[in-house]
């Protein structure tokens, strides 16, 4: 396994970072005792319980890289905050929330039964698979790979190259995704969708199933940190204000119905997948200077034993104890 | 249009009760006014919404038809009682109540969120749709044919005919049942559904547009009224605790979310469906001897009109109006 | 303890049917280990769970009687039935009927959640304690004493004495029912209440303590039985109207969430309460004439170790075997 | 009306600043019109619909007020953070923190069907009125002066000056609240709540009932900004960690059921109440060094006619305004 800070400008390692790091992610690899993988999907099953990972990368270059760092896993839920992104840019952000609220709901990320119990007009956030099968239908597009095709272009430019679609794991999805399949019918005869049902599940399944690493989610997480700004060139890659939005959707509801507690302990927008992944934006904030990432930076977590509410145990613990030493907290 | 009262055995007519419901179904013919036609699949809208008849069948023989009795119509959630009564006689009544639970919900006949509510074993009761689906996903069989031809052999033996499916609404309701697939994805996803969901839901479809007659549904009724047995041969048609636990269902959870209030203004049990059929069946009672059908009797009525519980609203009113003044209440 | 079978008029005892019955309820007797009492008002963990009797008056005069028969206890939720009824006497049944409606909710006796979820108008039925605290605050007078006056007055006519009230479980429930007054006053908010809450209350809490014995519950459920009207003198009671809708919501949601199992398996009119009371009716039917109260009859059962729905877990069962055996079903 | 920007340290005004508040408050004045006051407690309704008024005083001293600065208003739902703040300081966050949960919920403020929908083990979080009774209950003290004591003394030492109950919005507030109790009944049923309900509701009512003015609140949101910390003397009023999680919940759960719209157009920690007052905490953060009050600030707003959900309608629209022009986000 390689590892080291690397500053992207200067090359330099910063040896004092790295160890600090490497130390909490050693301690927290015992965390994933207490968490399992995820069942529902029946390939994701064959992950590592025990593996666990972090990239951290600063806005001026400087990166850490702890643990198990190349394990390629899929975005699963993480896409919906990409996808969310990628409608806003392709059909305007009043579009986009005029189709799907923006708030928290306090319910499983699977629950249908919020959409009965009142007269929605339209699904309450963009990150419950109601909202987000709702959001893929509107992404514009015949094929599940026309629709796709804007996705990959934004993770190419934010990457620096074109992520794969991991056609196991999308057919094991679409195989045994059952709920999501009541959930469409239901947004169908709700009239909230805005294509084919069978096509914009495919798309969703595809768009859950893209391979990345946490270097990719760190990645991620810098540009939105950033404001959707290329922290090298300072070009921008999404706009301000749909980078703002997403960052506040991954905070009141990116991490589940635990969205509220890990806004509390870790104060950081951040959006998980129940691969295990967690993709985390820290924006710049004033605070003591002598604090590392203070311009703000972006971390990927890979960490497949999951809590009961879905997300990454040791990941959840790694990132408090991180956020609190650094005071990464965006409050 | 042929009228008239015969009794089965001499032939006699009885004017007197012609005269009545002749009377009756004028009167309330006006009532269809206060409702409309279904419209939720789209085929249904094609009914004359000013229609009302109605058909009574005695023990003993003695029948009554007015209005307009020869109106094909299709069964729909009039099928429910039907296929629960074959899938008890094929798997037997314990293996079915263990399946499918007896209690009425107060909730909306097409209503998925209260299984999600509250951590339920099963569905809540045959007649609502969540309920109605897994009852079709217990009968034997490969095909939606094979599945449904033990419930056309019942129509026959009780009809004296075989029955005709309508297939114009058959696909006009697979077409356009979002709604009834997401409630059977989400029973899959609960491991309700005994059979595969879309072999499931097109035996569903079907047995819903099935076609009958107002004549039809008061022999049906008949038969249940006469606790399972021919009212002529004394045959058992359905078993007596077969034919029992369909009038309980239909008193309890017949009429949608008016049951309670249908219980208790006219006090038979009776299922109807949205294309404005009513099945009731009325036991024999102890009353005043001279009053009409002290014997039971069967009851099919058809008023396309709709209230806002998807019940023939004049069906209702005249129901009521018979009820009341024969004193056809059970209680 | 002194049982037998009487006939009101001649005097005369039935040995054979005693000595079923006598056997009955020793067998399930035995039951009592499977359910415990009431915990939630404190007074009635004082019953002995291993009590079970059972009183059958029919309309003939013939009683049976067996097991404990002479344990006082109190209505509890039995009282919801009695003072429906006082209230259609007094306010007229258009009247009540506006005020609570008359459908089962599938939801706990205690639940309130059903009142926020839709925009419901009224309490969904007399049974569950929303819409019977409602129905009671409908009882015309100031206090508490006079609400109750035409209650015990009823109670009086029906039973040839005047029950009592049980101040120590009036006292431990009025200290004890943090849920109730929840109820009321989302009722209260909700403006469903037509008087004072807190005489409302008292007046709720007094009518679950009036003491009772398994005879007057016969008797009471003789009086339904034949549709309001005195068995012995013919004289009207209780409208008959009244009386039968009463007997329309004990079948409906007389038994808790359990009252559809209740409708499936007995098939009888019955009010239970958490003392473990039962009333149930019997309404007089057509079947083989050999049978025992086929001019109908009451049914009063005491056995306070409760099943999981709040019902006598044994007399539940005694009853069932009963009604199976004699076949009193209404359906 | 005495108007004008100050610098605490040095007296000066900054003109253009003034200048330009003034001119949005004009303008988003004329939004009152779309908005009412507050009716379910009488005595809001007195309050003029018209009124708008803005205070923000930075971290450096520097203020601005603008429009109707000077009207006294009563602090409802915005006591919710104080006492949130007193109970963490006097019990402890980790102690609060397992009585309370931190979990946004979707619902009106007023709900109390999700402590009954899912196994609840504390109310879902401290702005609802479950959780902020919960945490009035857990105030320590018998009376309730005794426990509003630490209440008072934390604003003082942020205020300068000990506020008053408003004892005629007390009264009136106490008269009206029959929902309030509803919950408080519902609590103890749960056995959430760790004091005698009449008390804790006297407490919360009283709580509610604190008169502010629009200074005030922003010196309350200017502490918070400053995570606890007095902004002239440096020393601690708050506990960090407890200043952190007030401005989270304020985020995730301040604005009733429109907080995910707030954060989302705003981006600000903030905290309604229905007398139309908004505190809110706006920290430091890394932006354009031209833009004012980077270095935090508190703002106070009071704008007595409500939107929808409850919160002041021109106050949001003027702080949406605000935080847009001055990039007042924290994301």
């Amino acid at each position: 396994m390689v590892q080291g800070i690397v500053n992207w400008n200067t090359g330099e390692t910063q040896e004092w970072l790295q160890q600090y790091v490497d130390d909490w992610v050693s301690f927290y690899r015992k965390h994933t005792n207490d968490g399992s993988v995820a069942s529902y999907i029946p390939i994701l099953q064959e992950a590592d319980p025990n593996d666990l990972g972090i990239t951290i990368i600063g806005k001026n270059g400087v990166s850490v890289r702890s643990g198990d760092t190349h394990r390629p896993f899929t975005l699963q839920s993480i896409s919906k905050a990409i996808t969310f992104i990628v409608a806003c840019m392709e059909r305007g952000v009043s579009y986009m929330l005029n189709r799907v609220d923006v708030e928290p709901t306090g319910e499983a990320f699977n629950s249908i039964m919020h959409l009965e119990m009142k007269p929605v007009k339209k699904p309450l956030n963009p990150f419950n698979n109601a909202g987000a099968i709702t959001v893929t239908s509107s992404l514009p597009g015949e094929t599940s790979a026309e629709r796709l095709e804007p996705v990959f272009q934004l993770l190419e430019r934010m990457l620096g190259y074109r992520p794969r679609l991991n056609v196991d794991v999308y057919e094991s999805e679409r195989d045994s995704s059952t709920r999501n399949r009541a959930i469409g019918y239901y947004l169908l005869e709700m009239d909230f969708l805005e294509s084919d049902l069978d096509v914009t599940l495919e798309t969703y399944f595809k768009q859950c199933s893209i391979d990345v690493t946490i270097d990719d989610l760190a990645r991620l997480g810098m540009v939105l940190a950033n404001d959707g700004m290329d922290p090298k060139t300072g070009g921008e890659i999404i706009p301000r204000q749909v980078a703002r939005i997403a960052k506040v959707l991954m905070l009141t509801c990116g991490m589940y119905d635990a969205s509220g507690k890990f806004a509390t302990y870790v104060g950081i927008p951040a959006k998980s997948g129940v691969s295990g992944g967690i993709l985390a934006a820290v924006p710049p904030r004033v605070r003591d200077e002598t604090m590392p990432f203070t311009d703000g930076c972006g971390i990927g977590v890979y960490g497949p034993a999951l809590g009961e509410k879905g997300n990454s145990i040791a990941g959840i613990r790694l990132l408090r104890h991180i956020a609190t030493q650094w005071d990464l907290s965006i409050f």
